[in-house]
């Protein structure tokens, strides 16, 4: 079987592995106050360029989105999010079971739009409605598609207008800054808003996500939060030994993984493009989503896992592929092959 | 230094670790439906001797802790904790973020008693006041003490008789199952209590906890709840490789850490008791308190990680050392070496 | 001036009025458990034809819905609710405070259709998304509009279909019985949903809902779910007396007020239709929605106070009459020619 | 029957009922924008002889109390109050639904030591732990006990000390303001707190708290909370209508009535003392504990309603006798008649 399905099947990406395997037996004190952790830290910031920023490892995204969103509102308010966001459909209400409602805004292709931040403020006119207090985007988002520099520009000038903290989800983030849509570095990123995390579960670490906060005002007691939201990990050196060993010079494993990730999918994406195949959405990144008949999709099962997106017009489908870091350029030539026979079920 | 701080300073056992690295590149489901979790689960059953019980695995105590109590209780419901419970005063508030009042009880020896979880329902009256519906207890205690089988019976008793369900903490019952004064075998606690859990971070698993839910009340939809809880591990089979590890041979490694944990706290103790320190708490596991004047901390100090644990009477101090599956005999040497000199000390 | 922005802006009808103040000296319990309260409930169940369901008085009706909600559902769980719900928009996030997502449903009317819970169940898949477990819908809408039997029915049957329980919020109940749409009785309602609330508050009382519970699984400790929820008004008596005045007699109150409103409404819609209105909402009840321009809205706020609805197309407005129980015959007929005027406007 | 129960059997004092009845058919506004509420609030800045706070309208004590604490605290942060406060016992769990822990101070007599402040903060040392962040009192107590003004201003010394927000539960503050151990006025308290409530319905009003905000950090979106904790009346001024007639005159009425319950409790417990009974508490205000004989309770229970309050020794029981502004003062010369029999079955 070829597997793609998701990005985070596979354990940890050589370097990262040999990182945990060499530190295994040294000791530490837990929770995130060990020196790989502060040491990890210090590479993110030199990354970044900043050095005035926090840093906070946790291990998951749900658990990130959650412990983020919870230490920032009150309440009484509410974050405003495209309803494909993460938060929105695949964590099970957590978001809400910190008691904030997420607004959720119509999008076809996952983004958010900056009119639309201005139209959700202006429908939640009192005391009556929730209180919209923050912005929740994802870069690349659920559906794979990219912000501009420009299109987060325009959301970030919506957010000052309207006092309301803007926070991406960086789940992704590794191949939203390296695939052939982007126009931005990630030194850019600090600039355009309030909080992000850069993920490493889906993209080569075994798990574990990195908070960076840039507004002062998110940063008191954040590690109270974590505690709080149960996401403080015991042996949290683990964290910081894989994100080490990821954002040593400069980020270059973090670069390298997410580059591979893209030059797979540019390569699938342009034998799916040769073989006829229609994209359901316009996606740059490593999530390729096809329209597929329903005979194809049976085809197509004898040999690959896939993800199921939904059905379209009777009798056909929405798929996934996704590629990864671990994807071997192998798999994705024998992904063509059988595509080549399942296009012609038709 | 000599490192006794706590059991969860290293990363993980060797023949954990060598699992992890063997199935690396396996590309398998996310989220704990693959067969590494599959296996571990059955293995776990074969050792309880019981077929008929609900497995789920989670990352750490405290997220487990929240998701179990959560997913029991109504609203208005709370559990009933001895004081120095984990839930009570570790978890900042994780508990009470999910609604909870946790009804504290007064302790010596961390052990809560049967009379008092009566006392707690009977004060209780009316729905002017929280409804206890759980009793959490810890086996080893936070303090290393031990329940006997008897006093298990009684609490569990007293749970029958008022409607209650029994949560044993298992974070370090591995510990507790090896110990001078187990006087229980591990297919008992299927018996005693309605859910508990096989804490693996605190003996040698890189992280992980085993739910084990028996009560047939208690299962359905469980995985809603750690989803919901932000507690699901994308990458979940990690969870399933270290436990069959655990797990296989009926839990002999898992057997074997424990045991090793408690001959070294046995050696520690003896020695300590020759020495003529005394001991403030009567913990006969890898938890050993005792008591010292704070120019014998101070002499300490200069050599040993130890975890303070609050002043006593004036110029006196409560620590604790810890022992865990990694300590080496070599350690306890040296440290018994450094101990009669602090003993001169005074 | 003219008031028609709500059908909560006088104290309470005479009758109810005089019961409170004749038995303001009683001495009794409090919280719920005093003989007027009793009586109040026997009333109600007499009136209903059903002795076999629970009857719980509280305050207000966004109180009434978050104790509904949260008694109801587990963490994890959601309830669906078409979006112009009052617990979607007018609960500044009451009920997602108690830590569920509601699932928001298009609507142009404010009914929610049969198919859409179907629709909504049929997304929420696996243990990723929260897990939908009740529908909410309120008769008459907010919206003003009304379900006919068959409708409900359609709703009814979708819930027992995907084990969903049925909760209706009858803030206006009272209108919802006795217009021109009805084509059910008060009677029919216990055998609808599995549970529901009569309005007090929009229909003549200082305040008060009366939550009826049918479905026996929802019964137990609801109590404690109203004293959780801040929800236990101390001299609760006075609920029952005021329900007391209502519902003697059969409801003969409750109903007269009802009718009483929709009297009211019906001599001005149409004296709308003859003077030539547009009508936004095709609604049979006291809540009258109507499209105007910005200059004939300028004129109309000099003599009368109604209830901007946002923005239609440019220069458009929707506005809001709303008739009560307490509306005066004269002050439809002072609107009315006051609404001549305005129409000149243009 | 004599009824001593507590301070909340009967409805409204004459003087506010009469002012609901006036006001009956005014039409105004909801939610608490009128002008019955304006003017109240400024009636009791007034009285406070403060400009400069912030005063809100909420029906009832609990939802008081959740309202503030919830509106005050992040989500770790934690509130410390002695055992016997209103929010530790009576309001289950109302808080702890908000997400927040309270940290119980042990108390004989219902009152919080600034030295246990300081304990309590000093407890909590980290991360790990709940970060106490505001401090809940009441005056008088839940005991019927007193704070001088020398104690309160040590808690609020010790709340500066350790930046923790002081909040005074007045329940039953005018009954605190008017006894024979007051030694500070209302006036006062603005200056040793950052929030406190004037309590209605415990001093003859049919309902209703009015919370005053002195912090100006603490005001900014109060009324989003109200709305958010389903504390939002919809007939608000029914709260405005009542405390314009307690607070007209600088607090005349209110005063009055508060006078009134302490000279009925201190003719009852100069009758007790008389007796001969013994007092559970050391109480100057109108809730009066005393220690009787089971066979005395039997005998007492034939003509008095009053509330018990649990078993001391075996065959001895605490019950609380509560004046209030409506008692008659014949029902204290009847009620000493009948305890002059019960003290004689001894």
């Amino acid at each position: 079987m070829i597997f793609m399905g998701n990005d985070y099947s596979e354990g940890a990406a050589p370097q990262i592995l040999e990182a945990l395997v060499r530190t295994n037996m040294e000791q530490t004190e837990g929770y995130g106050t060990d020196e790989h952790c502060m040491h990890a830290a210090e590479l993110i910031k030199e990354t970044l360029g900043r050095d005035d920023v926090d840093i906070h490892f946790i291990v998951g995204g749900t658990q990130t989105n959650i412990t983020v969103i919870a230490s920032i509102l009150r309440p009484f308010e509410a974050v405003i999010a495209p309803e494909t966001g993460h938060i929105c459909r695949h964590e099970t209400g957590g978001v809400e079971a910190t008691g904030h409602k997420i607004v959720h805004m119509r999008t076809n292709d996952g983004k958010l739009r900056a009119e639309q931040v201005e139209e959700a403020v202006l429908f939640h006119t009192d005391e009556h409605f929730v209180k919209p207090r923050m912005v929740y985007i994802s870069q690349p988002t659920e559906l794979g598609t990219m912000y501009s520099l420009e299109e987060i520009k325009a959301i970030r000038a919506m957010c000052l207008k309207y006092g309301l903290y803007l926070y991406i989800d960086g789940a992704r983030l590794a191949v939203g800054l390296t695939n052939s849509a982007t126009d931005f570095d990630i030194k850019d990123i600090p600039e355009l808003c309030d909080v992000f995390y850069l993920g490493g579960t889906k993209i080569g670490m075994l798990f574990g996500e990195a908070i960076v906060i840039i507004n002062d005002k998110l940063k008191p007691d954040f590690r109270f939060m974590i505690k709080h939201c149960g996401a403080m990990l015991a042996k949290a050196r683990l964290l910081g030994v894989q994100f080490e060993a990821m954002f040593k010079d400069k980020g270059k494993l973090y670069y390298e993984l997410g580059s591979h990730a893209n030059a797979m999918a540019d390569k699938l994406r342009a034998g799916l493009d040769e073989l006829g195949f229609q994209f359901a959405v316009d996606s740059p990144t490593n999530q390729i989503f096809i329209r597929v008949s329903d005979a194809q999709v049976k085809k197509l099962a004898e040999d690959v896992i896939y993800e199921p997106d939904g059905t379209l017009d009777p009798g056909y489908q929405r798929i996934r592929f996704c590629t990864s870091w671990a994807t071997p350029e192998e798999d994705i030539d024998k992904l063509l092959e059988i595509l080549k026979e399942v296009k012609k079920v038709g």
